[in-house]
């Protein structure tokens, strides 16, 4: 028979050692990531909600358990939280019994996000895309650590390896086998009219892309597009949009824009349906410094702004958004992947790439 | 000196004659508007809170009152309230108080919306494009009257005319000497989940376009798009623009959409943002029975339908919008024009359509 | 054993009695064919030089002699000269030598195509689109029968049936039991520079699209566009494309045209490749007077038109295409249609529209 | 009285010192030009057949003889036949013949192109984006020396100075007070089919783009596009555009593509008028091994192959275009320019970049 359930065995993150920052050496297209140190610190996150994760999840910490007992689990207090009600649910069946059970026996390491940041050597996600950018949307303003992601048997652009693989690569990622490709982020600050001295500059930080949009107003909104201190243009339409390459293939593409490899070092412009005939998508450096400003003739009370599809505080009509690289830290996002051609195999099997008019057979 | 200014002099526009209904005869790509027995009743309808609106149609009101005594003049309860107010600011200056003085002497016909339309013979509308759209809305579920358009120097698809021209081209209309453009609008009705008995199937009525919109959330609308009775698409979207060939240099437009004639007899089905590839915007038959479903996998809660530009109640999964012809009532709306080919001339001064590349002068 | 192949039955078809109009009476979408008299001469057209294909024709024939010996058989001398060379071949079949055997039994008329086009009852087309276009453009300058068109196994736009139902749907056909859509062919004519007496104004139709295209010459074509006698632009590109509602899924939809239902009466003008950030694919109402005219600054010598994928004469600098309503024919294409709702199912089945993205399966 | 016209004074190219590489020193966005030692071989080309650009040249070659008389001027063979050539026309007026006679008395160095490829410091063109193109598609498998260009009085992408400017600017770039934009070329060859041994590998450079199109042929061309060895698509369409930066805002632009930054490190690969509703265009990394190869199911006999305009010999089916860098030479282009944010300026000022829709003034 069982035991009965009990509980986590938790203990405080600032215990485990700092935070090792792997090498990534060029080959060709991708880097192999190598280890100064053997990696110890794992932070696991999840998509919330979602059973086959969870189970997923704690079969992982319960191999890690098991098979390389050396490596501290650092869990968030969300993820802890969610897994504390679940136990407490009646239907679970005789398997998940057993896991939870075994998963009783590990030692979890949790704290908040800067302890979390500070430590963690190897980030894995298991979930989607969402995952993914809201995993990495944590280490706004801070290197992020590689991250190995697995998703519950779909793959995608950020998706390489389901589930099922899970032992297999975490196994080659240890031992300096695992090969990444380096994605960018682009970073932003917000200056809202008025509050000069409370506008901190907090930077934000985007895997994917930043977004204004109207919202619910009926009238689009009005922006002053700058580069570089240079007036770009002036533009009427329903939003913006500024991709990394990375983002080209999520909301841009929707928006009429073009696909760019994540390997170019640049940042897509994207306006969504200007008021405009000749209008055409952008592709900027890098470096390039862009404001935003919400003109002041926007009757637009209250006109939205987020970061990777995450909301963030409404924007007034005044306020700007920078765009611009801050040397302090590293924006490369390092991302254990499949292979050197994932890219172009996703194009086609993801997007339906060009394809033919087909036939229709009788 | 001025006489002090008193107040409106009204009278309910019950007691007018019922409206007529003028022909029109085609000649060429027009129609010439010619009146079975002259017209007297005129609506008039304005932008709100502008000033030179607000005097151009005094100056309107008291030209027909002295040129064409036998006109009854009709306002709305909306403009009659903002004409009161107008009255009791002490920053006049002697013109406008000599034109008030004029205006208290004309009688004025009033009356709920419905008094209004059995009444009216011509429909006189002083603004921009928004008070065309509004104007014609409150003809919703029933026929429209011929319109006459004014804007205050700025000309346009549906603003021919500019004030200063007023006499002249009023002088033209009842004259039988006018030339209309037949414009097309779509109907449609909601049909809301869970409420079958009280969808009262209440037509709503759109010279430019019919819009859902995903508004302030972040995750797309899913839309189930029908034609005939036959699935057409399923489409993740951030919602789709259902317009007539007017409105197709409207919102269509900014979502990428091509330029339609107003003469064609066509819906223009236009994505807004579409999760795919593949899309291209539709012209279909404008008897084409058109249904778009809420999918019942929409985690958005509330979502956005306006009908030019008009906002709706929010829309709920499961909700249906019906755009198709009911044959009780004349959709044309038939717009007094300046010439043959005005659309061309539009075409090219309003949209810069096809512009050549400028060689930059030193 | 099987008789030796002797040589085909002609006779001229000048002995047949002139072709019967058939009615098309409107229902729903679609129209009800019916036969004032029993149609009797049908004309058979097809793919060339292809062999399952030209079996096809032959048992098409075979079946009319023997299910049907009242139909008189036509074929243009193209077709009966590539029978006739056929026939000398020596890898003959056993099957294939019955089926010329029997042909050699049936009575086939032929003529010039003036004869043909005077006699017609209904046309028969056996192959793909081309085939179709090509046995259209026969008709140019005349009304076009009824066309009932098959393929070898791939369905289409303009296909709607597999050749082996070709029994079943001839006797629907000839019963007053078929189907037709209404489709529209636009015409045109060119004025060629310097040749005023000379141009006969031989009017063009197509079925498909007018195409005028820089070919091989590295600079771009210079053109201006009327419509009605007023210029609405004036544009440097690779070419341009004025399409029916059919030819909307054909050339313009590769040059990013929108999908135009085929019973909209319009005509889509796109441009190819234009040198201009603000175009837009335009559709005019079906009795524009269209006038494409080839700017003198042209300094391509050679500039090619083509109508229905068919090469034109070369057309040089001055030279002009009109496009206009002439009213003595009937520029309607009634096309045997396999229901309602196929538009839609194409727009799906052959193009993809609008296709979800996928996730891939591991 | 002006002396009799007699001749050039020509002297062989290969007296002169060896050309003088210069560096490039970053300075923000652009590059400070500086001269190890002082610029001495100058080499001029110009637009062909124009009457004030041959004006302006002759004007130059007499400025830098009187002020800058260390300076080497040198001609091609091209453009001393049409010096030649002009000198025998009889209506040269006052100036011009005063130009010719000065002209007389300067040293003209000239050869072949190989060369002159190893003798110029810096490269003058006198004309229009073409000359440029031209100019440097002489230096093919070269390194290209800096390039200052004037036009005649209309600026452009490639054209920051009008010819006023000439005395002023050309002082500023000897005295190292230039400043450059990076250009960056792309670079192929062709493996002809069945030629495997002739096949030389030539390297041709494209400053736009490489284009491969079906000319004059109705059909299409079937073109197999892959990605560092993998497959990317197979597509049928009117042709495909590989453009650099650079080249974004020619050819690519017509074609629908997005417009990239010069200073991005990318190709941008666009397809003309492909027969699929799901085609984008695609930036990939500048290192990306690409090859085109022409299916062997292509009707067409003879594909149009062009680079940068230049028409190349004909492709066939089999045909490979092979687009790769090689590191033997210098891809980057150094341009003469006008400031940091002159292509800010171009887009919105040559393009007219998301102009807003205008009111018609009355």
């Amino acid at each position: 028979m069982l035991r009965f359930i009990r509980s986590l065995h938790l203990e405080s993150a600032s215990t485990l050692q700092e935070r090792i920052i792997p090498r990534y050496l060029p080959n060709k297209k991708l880097y192999n990531l190598t280890w100064p140190s053997p990696p110890q610190n794992v932070y696991i996150t999840k998509k919330p909600n979602n059973k086959e994760v969870t189970n997923s999840m704690i079969k992982f910490i319960n191999f890690l358990n098991t098979s390389h007992p050396e490596m501290n689990i650092i869990l968030n207090n969300q993820v802890i939280n969610e897994l504390n009600q679940l136990r407490l649910k009646t239907d679970l069946d005789v398997v998940e019994k057993y896991q939870f059970n075994q998963l009783d026996k590990v030692k979890i390491f949790n704290g908040d996000l800067d302890l979390i940041k500070a430590k963690t050597d190897l980030l894995i996600t298991i979930g989607g895309d969402g995952t993914i950018l809201n995993s990495v949307s944590q280490f706004s303003n801070s290197n992020v650590p590689p991250i190995l992601s697995f998703s519950m048997g779909t793959l995608g652009f950020l998706l390489p390896f389901d589930f099922q693989q899970h032992m297999e690569i975490f196994n080659k990622i240890i031992n300096n086998k695992g090969q990444v490709i380096k994605r960018s982020r682009i970073e932003c600050h917000v200056i809202r009219q008025g509050l000069e001295e409370k506008n901190d500059r907090v930077m934000k930080h985007a895997l994917n892309e930043i977004t204004v949009h109207r919202g619910s107003e009926e009238n689009m909104v009005s922006l002053d597009i700058s580069i570089n201190n240079e007036l770009l243009t002036t533009t009427t339409a329903d939003g913006i949009i500024c991709s990394t390459p990375t983002g080209s293939t999520a909301y841009s593409l929707s928006a009429g824009g073009p696909i760019v490899h994540p390997l170019i070092e640049g940042i897509l412009i994207n306006l969504i349906s200007p008021r405009s005939l000749s209008y055409r998508p952008l592709i900027l450096p890098h470096d390039s410094e862009i404001m935003i400003r919400l003109s002041p003739k926007n009757r637009n009370i209250e006109i939205k702004l987020s970061i990777d599809g995450i909301k963030q505080p409404d924007l007034k009509m005044g306020d700007e958004i920078h765009i611009m690289k801050k040397l302090s830290i590293d924006n490369n996002i390092w991302c254990v992947s499949g292979g050197e051609n994932d890219w172009t195999k996703d194009i086609n099997e993801l997007l339906g790439f060009n394809k033919s008019f087909k036939e229709r057979p009788r």
